[in-house]
């Protein structure tokens, strides 16, 4: 196959929109900004999906589902949640369509007004804080650790397949507690969560901090974040764990008894990933020749392809293969034999190359002479031939191997790539030169975040967790500092 | 606990609605239609979904996604399908609100209306063929075999939590075919499968037909269905599989070129099965005291309370028990440890009746003195008292017994209340008085159907794939018939 792809070092972003059509990841659909998850790209989002699920439920929680359309007046009762959220959506007015007059085809019925519009969920604190009112009466009912697996919609302008899109999936975690102390630790104990999956599955090394207060989510006290960095230099945020205070309770009137008998307001988290991680993974690992997958999220670990010269050399290999193949699977492998007979060897390695398939597995007329076969690791396109009795031993190592390797080599880039400044000079130049993440002081005030934002576009994307206190200067306003902050430009 | 559960006998729907909410499965929502799936009715959803997506998948289909929005205009595409889809569904007109002139909230903003409206899926064949005319070319790009997991939205009047809603969630097959043969095969493969689903897994016994015209699926050649029947005596369409021939390749241009470069359109499956199946579940097995869940689909198989007097026994029952959950764990059974010292045992026993979980294990200073444990299974209510020591392999069987033994008994429930009959008379006797399947002599007009309907409210439910075939009079008509059919008042 060809593959047409065109160069990172060329145009990162044409490079990054053809692949994911040409992996068959997914596609825009006819309705605008929303894509179609392809099968293969979808398959990986299974993937993601069922090692958070389990991550949450070994923590606690439960999933449950709430309605897609919100009221809209639900909207307007947090204030700052009004403001963020409720601008570019798309709103169901009308609940009939009839037929033309005409006959020519269908048309809004005049008469099935909505007395109140509905929203499509673009997140869904308010009915679901609408929904714990009724849940929560005591400390007996608490906390409440819920999730939801769902489709939201936020009508944006300029969309981009996975990272930037009008639908999108995703998981969106809501729980209630008893004390504001139990809440902030459920927001730092899914941010670990966040953390620990985008760095043990996904391969990509992640920054834990804080957000400032212009890049809150909208009716929070105080946002986390795991941000990770793209081989562009950008950075990507992949997660974000809210903690809402009792802002959202507040709002919605939600209130326990506790044990001795006073009403309190119940205090708030929310938290969540979507299928945006599938754009984080691809911009993380992948390179000129195709997807570059994490072991642990690739649908297909291990591809073996047959390279005979007539057809009967097929059944000596299927010989050879069987029990390798079982032995593979025992292990917990993932194992594909690309039998067609419609595509040539050489097609085959292009596609599984471009589709970031961890290891190759080619067995042609010598090796089963040898009794070897040909290895090929995507990561690194290394290539070797090697005994087959032991093969599966040897794929089990390697996938484990190329798993750290791929987190390695990323991590190694955001070291590369993190660069301390202190004049908003060399802020600048390194900004415009090299990219990646800048840690610099700053001030502290939205006013500066907003002026170094407008000349440069660089945002502060956290305050890390671990920072360090030391005196220090703004590098745009001069004024005092304890802290540096992370800055870069972002997705 | 207070059940407060009405009696089935007495009003069978209040039975029903009541059990939904005591039983924490789900909720009205403020959304009007709309349900809220809560934590323990969503798991039950859970595994339904994990078994259906593993006999998917073993049959080679992959899932993906769609949007969740279809553009007006695709509905009218298929002439059938707009009449029995477009009507009755969620209208997005705008795509954004803005601030009320006085400050009081937010407001449709007019100038941000769509050129061309979008409808919330009420199904997906319309975007999805839309999109398979770009995926398809060749033979070789045959067949597709796609499910989605999605929300859907249907605008219906009067709604019931699981079984009819505005919002559910289901599942919708949607594969394409290079020949009528295989897309026939498909749609009874998939047929298949929802059966052994509802019967092995629900442990509902189901009728396997295929609908009448005035039933079919609207853009379909061929509805086939599997049919449930309740305790009431009305049944229930559990799922259906409908044979599409060529209608929405016609309808979007979905050509493929065979192995000689003729271009022929392609064929076409979709099947679904949804949330309803929750309502039939509880519809088919539980009783006064609650619900009654299959142990395949029991979130929770065995709960064990505790009794004690005082606490310093919990370390004795702790110790004797440690070991015991350990081994039915390892045999794979879900066991939860009710340990809570709010409720008393007596609450705790009401409350997993009222749940429904198969099994409970009470465990008493006598039983610590006896080395006995006493078990009461959900579905006979019976209890008796064995020895701890073999507890795992005892609860193993009785899970597995009671699987069976409900559904033979909802099989002898079905037994009894089908019925054979060969006038009008005796048909409306047996409607009116008893309830059930009827089977019956059809002259297969729709007209007829359509009479009988109208004076009994019983529709042809289906025409059971292996139904002999024998001379008869329809009994409404009189006219002749070649078959029995399947009549029932329906869900």
């Amino acid at each position: 196959m060809s593959k047409g792809l065109p160069k990172r070092a060329d145009d990162y972003s044409a490079w990054y929109n053809e692949l994911v059509k040409k992996a068959d990841l997914a596609e825009n659909s006819a309705v605008r900004g929303c894509m179609v998850i392809k099968p293969y790209g979808y398959s990986i989002w299974e993937k993601m999906q069922a090692a958070l699920d389990k991550m949450f439920k070994d923590t606690g929680h439960s999933n449950a589902y709430f309605p897609l359309f919100i009221p809209k007046s639900y909207m307007s009762r947090e204030a700052d949640h009004v403001d963020g959220f409720a601008k570019e959506c798309a709103v169901v007015t009308h609940y009939r369509l009839k037929n033309n007059a005409d006959g020519s085809g269908i048309e809004v019925d005049p008469a099935a007004k909505l007395e109140e519009e509905l929203i499509v969920r673009p997140t869904s604190e308010t009915v679901i804080w609408n929904t714990y009112k009724n849940w929560i009466q005591s400390y007996r009912d608490l906390p409440i650790l819920v999730n939801q697996w769902a489709n939201v919609v936020r009508w944006e302008m300029r969309t981009r397949l996975f990272l930037r899109t009008a639908e999108f999936l995703w998981q969106e975690g809501h729980t209630a507690h008893a004390t504001k102390e139990e809440a902030v630790e459920e927001t730092l104990k899914i941010l670990r969560i966040y953390a620990t999956f985008a760095e043990q599955f996904m391969g990509v090394p992640v920054l834990r901090g804080v957000k400032t207060e212009s890049e809150r989510f909208a009716g929070a006290v105080d946002t986390y974040c795991i941000e990770a960095l793209m081989q562009d230099g950008k950075a990507l945020q992949a997660g974000t764990s809210h903690f809402l205070g009792q802002n959202f309770a507040k709002a919605f009137d939600v209130k326990f008894a506790d044990k001795e008998g006073k009403l309190d307001l119940v205090w708030g988290t929310s938290w969540g990933v979507s299928t945006r991680l599938l754009g984080g993974l691809i911009m993380a690992h992948s390179d000129d020749n195709g997807l570059v997958l994490p072991p642990k999220l690739a649908p297909i670990q291990v591809v073996i392809v047959p390279i005979v010269k007539d057809k009967s050399q097929y059944e000596m290999i299927d010989e050879k293969l069987d029990p390798i193949i079982g032995k593979m699977k025992s292990r917990g492998i993932s194992v594909h034999y690309d039998k067609r007979d419609t595509h040539k060897p050489g097609w085959k390695f292009a596609e599984y190359e471009l589709k970031g398939v961890p290891i190759r597995l080619a067995i042609g007329p010598r090796d089963l002479e040898n009794n070897t076969v040909e290895v090929a690791r995507r990561d690194t396109l290394e290539k070797e031939t090697i005994g087959i009795d032991t093969i599966d031993q040897v794929v089990e190592e390697m996938l484990e191997e190329i798993q750290h390797s791929i987190f390695d080599k990323a991590l190694k880039f955001r070291e590369r790539n993190t660069t301390e400044v202190d004049s908003y000079d060399d802020f600048k130049q390194i900004l415009e030169e090299k990219g990646g993440f800048i840690k610099a002081h700053w001030d502290g005030t939205p006013e500066t975040e907003d002026l170094i934002k407008n000349e440069t576009k660089a945002t502060v994307r956290c305050i890390l967790l671990d920072e360090k206190e030391e005196d220090g200067k703004c590098v745009y306003s001069g004024r005092p500092s304890r802290k540096k902050v992370v800055f870069a430009k972002a997705y």
